[in-house]
């Protein structure tokens, strides 16, 4: 059996588009799994009122954990037996790792030696191997993560070019929507107008986009690293250069999107906005004083739109606060920074 | 009319005894006002999981928002606009500031000079008249809170010697079993067999009694102010003594508790126990660690008693955690106080 007969059903099915069908399939799977994560309704500064998806609040600390477990669940009996292979600082780590511990499936987790620690431990508490390669160094992880699947033949999943991923993700959708649907005097009244997404590759603000068909889906990405937002307004996929600004929103810092995510988004986002480490800062100590919610900056970032005012609130918007694993000493930094 | 004539009826209904039925009828009206907060699983480094309740994931950051609607909801027209006056270090000043505001009724709040500047800060927010009172210099907040219930003739609403209060309390017990119930791989699979309550006057302590009559109750107090440990242990209600040692626990100093309380928890709780400023700190290090919340040190006590091992966790065991509602800067000091 050569590698790339063990590579090419993984190869081929990776190639299908992602559907809503996929997202309502993987929203039953996560119900079974997982509660729903609060939808918390928060007052702006503005007067307006946003709903807070605290997906933080996730048993890995992120919303991760959907597209992973998704995933994981449609691999057959050969694939589970010959393990995982992941990529990602941290969040999708801890997704597919948690994931794969679950369902007994060998997982093994490609990572930057700059990964937060938390991050780093976490993964390995969950059993997961993790092999580390060179980020601030420039080593391509898709290289090394390549190298990997054909020593192993292992079925890699990607954090977010993978249709089962997108899938996974969007069923936070599904969620946001049956709770601002539902009644009682506190919830919104009705489904979203709006969804506003921390952005990496695009992962999560496809399946948004897929689960909620009628909602205006905007991507926030961290200043620098803002190449969905090049990308949809130049309407071609654009790479952060070479040469961007160190980011503190680990979880975002994706290099650039993929076909499969930017059809979606070329399709339904009008635009995409950045925000930067102040507008970050500020959105974590408001999610302190008045969520009482621990968000790591990445998870910050959609909330830190709306803060600034760069994304409006008319209507009914949700924003996504996406993760919460940071370390102490740097959410004690966060703390300090404003009086 | 007379002042004793305005006040006897509130003073009369205070008296009756706190029912199961009357927690069941809060629990009808707070599942019409809030959706349930997420019961968390958490594992402990004993190996051992527990069930840990969110309540600083409130709108006001805390539990006391279930006592102060049940009461507040409950009054007549003429005592909804004569007004309701509260006497609290924060959260109960929260909870009854916010059900007054939704509701229309003018709100007066007893408060210490020494509470945390966010607390004071949120309940003047939600509308309500800050009256301070010298907590460190000795003052008696009952007094303070008496003359204002015999000058405006308004109804006094206890922190938690009220039925009303402890059956409203009382509802996290009702939500906690049913979430404990549910189906889903990541659920407890049966009701509580043990809540761990974050315990000041004895309010939630009681009302979890009568809504979980089969589930024992362990109410954790501050070392120094653990009159209900004592209470509990020579039979008699105790008093904290005057020369108390300072405790960053501020919602959990409370004098003593009342008979209206303690006749439950006699003949309910087998023990009471008492955590360190250390145990606490870990609790607050442990929850922002492995759960993402910020909770405030009162709201931490109880976890802090089952991290220590001072409480058992065999069997089904729910944690509350009661309240989030902390400053930045103390809570970056906790931050730094483990490695």
């Amino acid at each position: 059996m050569t590698v790339e007969s063990l590579r090419s059903p993984t190869a081929a099915q990776a190639q299908r588009a992602p559907t809503s069908e996929g997202v309502a399939r993987a929203g039953a799977k996560i119900a079974a799994l997982l509660p729903p994560t609060p939808l918390l309704p928060l007052e702006l500064p503005s007067g307006a009122t946003v709903w807070c998806k605290a997906e933080s609040l996730q048993p890995i600390g992120a919303f991760k954990i959907r597209g992973a477990w998704h995933r994981l669940t449609d691999l057959d009996e050969n694939e589970r037996k010959r393990g995982v292979i992941g990529v990602s600082s941290g969040n999708h780590a801890q997704g597919v790792a948690w994931a794969a511990r679950r369902l007994g499936i060998p997982a093994t987790i490609v990572m930057p030696t700059d990964a937060p620690q938390v991050k780093l431990a976490n993964t390995r508490a969950l059993g997961a191997e993790v092999v580390l390669y060179d980020r601030p160094g420039g080593e391509d992880r898709d290289e090394v993560a390549a190298r990997l699947v054909a020593e192993r033949g292992a079925t890699l999943v990607h954090a977010y070019a993978d249709p089962w991923v997108i899938e996974g993700q969007g069923t936070v959708g599904i969620e946001i929507a049956a709770q601002m649907i539902a009644d009682g005097l506190a919830r919104a009244g009705g489904p979203p107008t709006r969804i506003v997404a921390c952005c990496g590759g695009g992962g999560l603000s496809a399946g948004l986009a897929l689960a909620c068909p009628d909602a205006e889906i905007v991507p926030v990405e961290p200043e620098g690293w803002d190449d969905v937002r090049l990308s949809l307004e130049t309407g071609e996929i654009q790479r952060v250069p070479a040469d961007a600004p160190p980011t503190a929103c680990d979880a975002l810092q994706t290099p650039a999107t993929r076909p499969i995510n930017f059809a979606i988004l070329k399709a339904r986002c009008a635009y995409g906005v950045a925000v930067s480490p102040a507008e970050v800062r500020a959105a974590q100590n408001y999610a302190f004083d008045r969520l009482h919610l621990v968000l790591e900056p990445g998870g910050a970032a959609a909330l830190a739109a709306v803060l600034a005012g760069t994304v409006p609130t008319d209507g009914r918007t949700a924003v996504t606060l996406t993760g919460g694993n940071v370390d102490a000493a740097a959410f004690a930094k966060v703390l300090a920074s404003t009086g």
